[in-house]
C-alpha cells in the first residue's frame, strides 16, 4: 500500500449501520496506478440501490458504506498507461469498477456478467482487498476500462443518472431490438428507470404508452416526457382496449404486482423485460404458449454499451429529469426516494456541497 | 354444399361426450375445392391435445369430436389450382387447416398466430361452417397451403408425430437459435415432445442433458436417444453440479413444477422455453435480473417452418420413437398417454385398421 493510500485523502458521506443514516466520513483512495484514472467527482445520482445497500436490506453491508454508482466528474490525474483519457476530461463511472478482464463475458464487454464477478462500485471487495466506496464522495480512482467519456457538451449533472438508470433500461432495449421505429412500447412505472425508458422509446421512434397506477403522473408523462398514451393499469376498460397491441414492455416496478394483465397487452412474439425487482414473478403460461411471449430481465450493461448509450443521449439530446440537491439533503432524498417522491432522479451536487 | 359432402364419405372414430370414449363414426368430408388436396390418411399420431379435446377439459368441445392433428397419408385427388402436390404424393397435415392468409402473421408464414385465428384441424369451425374433424379418420380434404410434403424415403408412420410433437419443439429451438453446435441444452420431461427435443439437440450438435424426475428413463435417454447426460431433477447435488452450465432449456413438463431450480441451471443470457402447459409459472426474478435469463414459450409452428423441419428430419435421419397401434386400441392408448406410459409417441395405423 502506497503512502498516499494511508492518508485519508477523500471526503465522503457514509452509512455506519442498518439505519442507513449518512454522515461525513474521511477515507483513503488508492494511489493512481498506471492504468488508473483519478476523478474529481462533481455529481452523483441517487439510485434505489443506495437505499438497499445503506440499510442492509440484503444483509451483506460492510460498513461504513459510502454509496453512489452514478458518478460524473472531471479527470484530475492519469496513470502512465492510460490512453483514452487526459486531465480535464469529463468522465463517468457506473455500477462496477473492475472485473477479471479475461472471461467470455469480459471479452464481450459484458463485464457486469464477469464469471469471477464484477467488482461493485461500492460495498464490494476491491482488487487491493479494501471495500469499494462510491460516489457520495469527492474523488474516486478507477481503472480506465471502467470509465466513460462524457461529451463536453453534455451537462455532468445530467450524465450522472445515465450511468445506472440510463444503461439499465438501454441495455435490454437494445438486446431485445426495441430500436425499431413504428413499434410500440409499454412502460410500467414512471420513476428513474421508467422515465428514461420513455425517453429512449421516443428517440427510437416507438409509440410509447405509460402504464401507471397513479393518475397524478398522467400530465407529466404526456407533456413533459412525451409519451403517446397514458393508461391506468387498474382500469380494466383501458387495459382491455390495449389488449395485444404492444410489441414491448419495460417493467420498472419493484413492488409486487400481477403480471397477467400486462402480458395480455403484448402482441404475438412480444417481449416483457423486467428491470425492477419484485419478490416473485407469477403468471399464466398461456400467453407464452399461444402468443410465444417472452419474459426476460436485465441488470446494468457492459462498458461498450454504456459508452454507446452516453453518446446516443448526447447525440439525441436525451437528458434525464433531475432534482439537483446538496449532499446535506441526501438523507431526506433517500427517504423521499422510498416514497417515490422524486421527478425523476436526485443528483447530488458533490462539487459545490461536499467540502 | 355439394352432393359429395352430403354423403357420409369418411369413416372416423369420435368422442361423443366428456367421457372421451372413442367409437366409429361416419361423417362427410367436403368436396375437393380447386385449391384443395384430398388425402387418404395412412397414419395419425396421438397428441396430448387429443385427451384435452375429447374429454372437454377446456369446456369448448363440439361433439362428436374426431381428434388427431398429426396426420400422414397419400394424396388421392387434387383441385384444379393445386401446384405443389400430385396424386400419390406422401403428405402431412398438422394442427391447423386454414387461416386468413392476409394478416401480418400469415404473410410471415406464421399462420398459427393468424390475427383472425387459425382453424384447428379438429373441433374448430371450418370455412364452410362445419366443425373440423381430425385424423382419426380415413381421409381429409385440406387447402394445399396447409399440407406438407413428406419425402418418399421417410416412413409415413414416423412422419405423423413430426406434425405436432416435432414442430412444437423445432420452432422454439430455431427461434431462440439453439442450432449452435457446442452449446448446451437441458430437456425437462421425456415424452413425445421431450424425446424430439433430445433428437433435434443432438442433430444441432448440442450437449444435451435430460432433466427427469424418474430414474427409470436414464438408460433409454442415454443409449436409445443419445443424450449426453441424465440428471434427476430432485437430486440437489446433481442439480448443483449443473448450476449455470446450460445455454438453453426446453421445458416439456405439463404438470405443475417449480421453476427456480431449472432457472439456476442457465448461464448468463440463457433461455428457458416452455412448451408444456402447467397451471402457472412462478419464479424469483433474480436470475432474470442478474443473469438476464429469458423465459419464453411456444406453440406449434407455421407452414414454412413445418416443411423445413420435415426436410431436416429426412436429411438427418431423425425419426420419432413410436408405438404403432390399430385404431381399436386408441381408447387404451389415450389412457396410457395420461399415465405417460408410452415410448414415446403412439401412432395409429389408420390404413390397416380403420376400414
Amino acid at each position: 500500500m502506497s503512502s498516499a493510500a494511508a492518508n485519508e485523502n477523500c471526503l465522503g458521506w457514509a452509512a455506519r449501520d442498518a439505519s442507513g443514516v449518512l454522515s461525513p466520513y474521511k477515507f483513503s483512495r488508492r494511489a493512481v496506478g498506471k492504468d488508473d484514472v483519478s476523478i474529481k467527482i462533481t455529481h452523483c445520482g441517487i439510485c434505489y440501490a443506495d437505499v438497499i445497500w445503506t440499510r442492509n436490506k440484503f444483509g451483506d453491508c460492510m460498513y461504513p458504506v459510502v454509496p453512489g454508482h452514478e458518478i460524473a466528474g472531471i479527470v484530475k490525474e492519469i496513470g502512465s498507461n492510460v490512453e483514452r483519457f487526459k486531465v480535464g476530461d469529463h468522465v463517468g463511472v457506473g455500477a462496477f469498477v473492475d472485473s477479471c478482464r479475461d472471461c467470455e463475458y469480459c471479452d464481450d464487454k459484458l463485464e457486469i456478467h464477469c464469471l469471477k464477478r464484477a467488482v461493485g462500485t461500492y460495498n464490494a471487495v476491491d482488487v487491493d482487498g479494501t471495500i469499494t466506496k462510491g460516489g457520495y464522495s469527492n474523488s474516486i480512482v478507477v481503472q480506465e476500462r471502467y470509465c466513460y467519456t462524457i461529451p463536453e457538451s453534455y451537462p455532468l449533472a445530467s450524465a450522472a443518472p445515465l450511468l445506472c438508470a440510463g444503461i439499465t433500461v438501454y441495455t435490454p432495449m437494445m438486446r431485445h431490438k426495441m430500436n425499431q421505429a413504428g413499434k410500440s412500447l409499454g412502460v410500467i412505472g414512471l420513476g428513474g428507470l421508467g422515465h428514461m425508458a420513455v425517453k429512449f422509446g421516443k428517440a427510437f421512434g416507438l409509440n410509447v404508452t405509460v402504464l401507471s397506477t397513479s393518475i397524478s403522473k398522467r400530465e407529466e408523462a404526456l407533456t413533459l416526457l412525451g409519451a403517446d398514451k397514458f393508461v391506468i393499469s387498474s382500469d380494466q376498460e383501458q387495459m382491455a382496449a390495449l389488449a395485444k397491441s404492444l410489441d414491448f414492455i419495460i417493467d420498472t416496478a419493484s413492488g409486487d404486482h400481477p403480471f397477467d394483465p400486462y402480458l395480455s397487452l403484448l402482441k404475438t412474439s412480444g417481449v416483457l423485460v423486467l428491470v425492477g425487482a419484485p419478490s416473485e414473478v407469477k403468471f399464466s403460461p398461456l400467453p407464452l404458449l399461444l402468443g410465444r411471449i417472452t419474459v426476460s430481465g436485465s441488470t446494468t450493461g457492459g462498458t461498450k454499451e454504456t459508452q454507446e448509450m452516453i453518446n446516443f443521449c448526447a447525440a439525441h439530446g436525451i437528458h434525464p429529469n433531475i432534482e439537483v440537491i446538496p449532499i446535506q439533503y441526501a438523507n431526506e432524498a433517500l427517504e423521499r426516494l422510498i416514497k417515490s417522491d422524486v421527478k425523476y432522479r436526485f443528483v447530488i451536487d458533490i462539487e459545490n456541497s461536499l467540502k
